[in-house]
């Protein structure tokens, strides 16, 4: 991150400045833990009180903002804090674009095509016939296999594993140690109880604009693809079986595991350590809370918890009723207590 | 994959041909999904139509197959089109035994035995003591450490990691980022509420046959062996604990986790995401749901779901009354509300 | 692992020969699967029968132990036989010093600063700015970015990928594969359905004698640090998300997964497949059965389990209840069956 001025960032988010103009920082900190040679923000006003001990050099406010005390710092005054505060992030975390080589420790078989501005660290290899877009980053220790498409623009952090005959789009990001396109899970059992096993013919096709989390795997189909849509977003140490299909937009927190075949529409949004089974069609714009398992076809707009997987208020009822399932059994023997006792006291049984 | 034609196919798979014997195809594509320059098949009758659009060059179908119109691709046909198929996807999945080479970029200790016909991709590193067997494959950044004995055959994809002492047995398939031998979970807690490691000092072996799937971590034994029997399948991102055993042909679905010295029968079949504790006897043949949870002993043949696991059927009934416990609810209300009448009004109370 | 003779072990433990000083052993085995070479141990008086067929040269007893038969081992006696197996495990796992060197394969920036001592295997990739503390051990394969700090007596497995201006302490084990550092998973979704990354520009903060399981991803702060407490112990295939904070001497199981800007106190012990969600608050000395799924804040010293959890003894009374369900709708329905009788019958209704 390069050092930047308050007039520098007042201009580029045309926010009024109080104070300094020259005072430079180099980063974002929390007004809770603030630090020296950054810039921090006060958006939401129960954070005041941290504003008169604050190390930042230079803190955000809102337009209307007024201190009352006397402060250290430099203030840039916005209309809408969090908008300038992501300007500002997307402003620190660019990289400069000069920083790019190809290693001489790479290993990059002569059939491979390399676009422009590509960069590629040590320790990586690249087997026949594959191929790589302009401007794109890959970082050490990665392996490519043997005809492995990869877009422009897409950054592979280091010990990414990608199998042979795999397409990669563009602004793809793959985090580190992800494995694209390992055999899928199949098998078939012998009269003698062994398995012997499927050979996996297809690949794994990851469309543009798709963010995937360390150490997540998609396992490549056994014929045809496993498709990961444009857009769609994988949190770490997920499981994406053979021949998954998941659409546009849709997005899965860690943990999660999809088996085999199953199909999932577009902007879907899906909690952590959830389950899908193998073959199911999944609709779209559903939400899915944490740890649910899902065992059947889900229409779209669903809202789901529960193993197996039911609407998420019928979900927290039965569990409210759960919770008190000892109390009710309680009050069931105190019923058929009295039932005894009226069956014995009626003269008409 | 190679260019095959429909001559060489019918051949392999004693198939009688309707069309262009000489068309060549270098693999296989879905029927729903044909693509040109593959062979498709044609198995499930509801799938008929799509073959009179088809863009397949050759289409396997049924000996019976009649084409109720016109159609642009070569028919071979054979009496069992999923078995043909499976004979055909092993024919395109043959690696050419000729690609193999020991790179000069790989780190390999002068202690190291290497078989005939071992192939070592660049930035594989092996330590001292270490032996491949003959016929083995280890692509590129694979790592093992020393003592490691790795028998024939055997596959190990890119980015693995073995530690020392370990054993890999022959026929093995390891699949990208596997972690095999790291240590234990285990410590002794000090007074002062710190922990103190108990080195591990044990090792994994992994019998003839098994494949495990990417990301997978098998830890070693404390004192002992980890120990994944024959033909055993494990999928990705499953966690299998010190001293645990895993017998023969046992296969277990992804993001599973086994906690240590828990010993596991024969060809039990185990659900994804699945929970087994610590020191525990499971069966063989046993069946467990996705998402169960295991804490106590198994019994051969059980089929298991539920946190903690029940028998399947139990936990299905259970969880339906689950579902209708809101609904329950308001009818223990309504009963109560009848009893309390029925008391006010019975004159013998 | 070094060979050691009865006597040299005796002289460490304070230990009482029985048979033959000069036999040499050169690691532990279990007295149910004892191997010749080694160093067995009866502390379980259940197990004594194994000791008469005993393949271990020697074996650790206790005091009092007298054998009912002639052995074939020589025994050492000692006050207390897991103490003295704990020692011994300490002593057949030290690695000897010498072995440490900086291989030429390894690619270090050359602003990197390598304390005393450090051993760096091939295809170790160390970008600008970094350091490496003395005593370090960094296997073959790591991938450390830029201005990523180092302690000194760290071990690093191979494989392992720290992100840019990451922080490790002193003391530190990373296991193979562990990722630490990468982007947290945070979007903002904009009008037409996708997803804008957030940059993450912040960083994390492992401290002085944490010790991370394989495959295990540990996520940077989007501002600020995700930060690792000392003496942590996670286990294998963990997701720690961005911004998260764990307190001291916390112990957590496979395959947890932990949400964004959780903070964890100290001396909890957390089981396996656990979630928690993100920005909750967790005290202190809290234990959480496997599988439990944490959605709120939680206090000292809670017994947690189920998903959403609740108080370990009432959720298991709870799931008794569960799965007696089917048997109170009998029962149910029998006593609505009375009712109704009484109904009938009774004259003043």
């Amino acid at each position: 991150m390069n050092e930047v001025s308050a007039q520098q960032i007042a201009h580029l988010i045309s926010g009024r400045i109080v104070g300094d103009p020259n005072v430079k920082v180099s980063g974002p900190s929390k007004i809770d833990d603030s630090q020296e040679g950054t810039i921090s923000f006060l958006a939401n006003p129960k954070y005041e009180s941290y504003i008169y001990d604050c190390l930042a050099d230079i803190v955000l406010v809102s337009e209307s903002f007024e201190p009352k005390k006397e402060l250290n710092c430099t203030l840039i005054h916005v209309p809408n804090v969090y908008e300038s505060l992501a300007v500002l992030m997307d402003t620190f975390g660019a990289k400069s674009k000069e920083d790019h080589f190809i290693a001489s420790q790479a290993c990059i078989h002569d059939t491979v095509q390399i676009g422009d501005n590509v960069h590629i660290e040590a320790f990586v290899n690249i087997n026949r016939g594959s191929s790589v877009g302009a401007d794109t980053r890959i970082y050490s220790n990665v392996s490519i296999g043997a005809n492995v498409k990869i877009g422009s623009n897409t950054i592979i952090y280091p010990g990414v594993r990608i199998y042979d005959n795999c397409e990669i789009g563009n602004d793809v990001i793959l985090h580190a140690n992800v494995v694209i396109g390992a055999d899928g899970f199949g098998f078939s059992r012998a009269e003698d109880g062994s398995y012997k096993k499927i050979n996996h013919l297809g690949n794994v096709i990851i469309k543009d604009k798709v963010e995937i989390g360390a150490n997540t795997t998609v396992d490549r189909g056994s014929i045809g693809s496993t498709v990961i849509g444009e857009g769609v977003k994988l949190d770490n140490l997920i499981q994406v079986a053979h021949n998954v299909e998941i659409g546009k937009n849709t997005v899965i927190a860690a943990q999660t595991g999809i088996a085999g075949s199953a199909k999932l529409g577009e902007s879907n949004i899906i909690g952590g350590q959830v389950g899908i089974a193998g073959h199911k069609k999944i609709g779209n714009r559903i939400q899915v809370q944490a740890q649910t398992g899902i065992i059947g076809d889900i229409k779209d707009d669903a809202r789901l918890s529960g193993s197996p997987a039911i609407e998420y208020a019928n979900y927290y009822k039965s569990y409210a009723a759960f919770k008190n399932l000892p109390d009710l059994l309680v009050e069931i023997r105190k019923m058929k207590q009295k039932l005894a006792k009226l069956e014995d006291a009626s003269p008409n049984l």
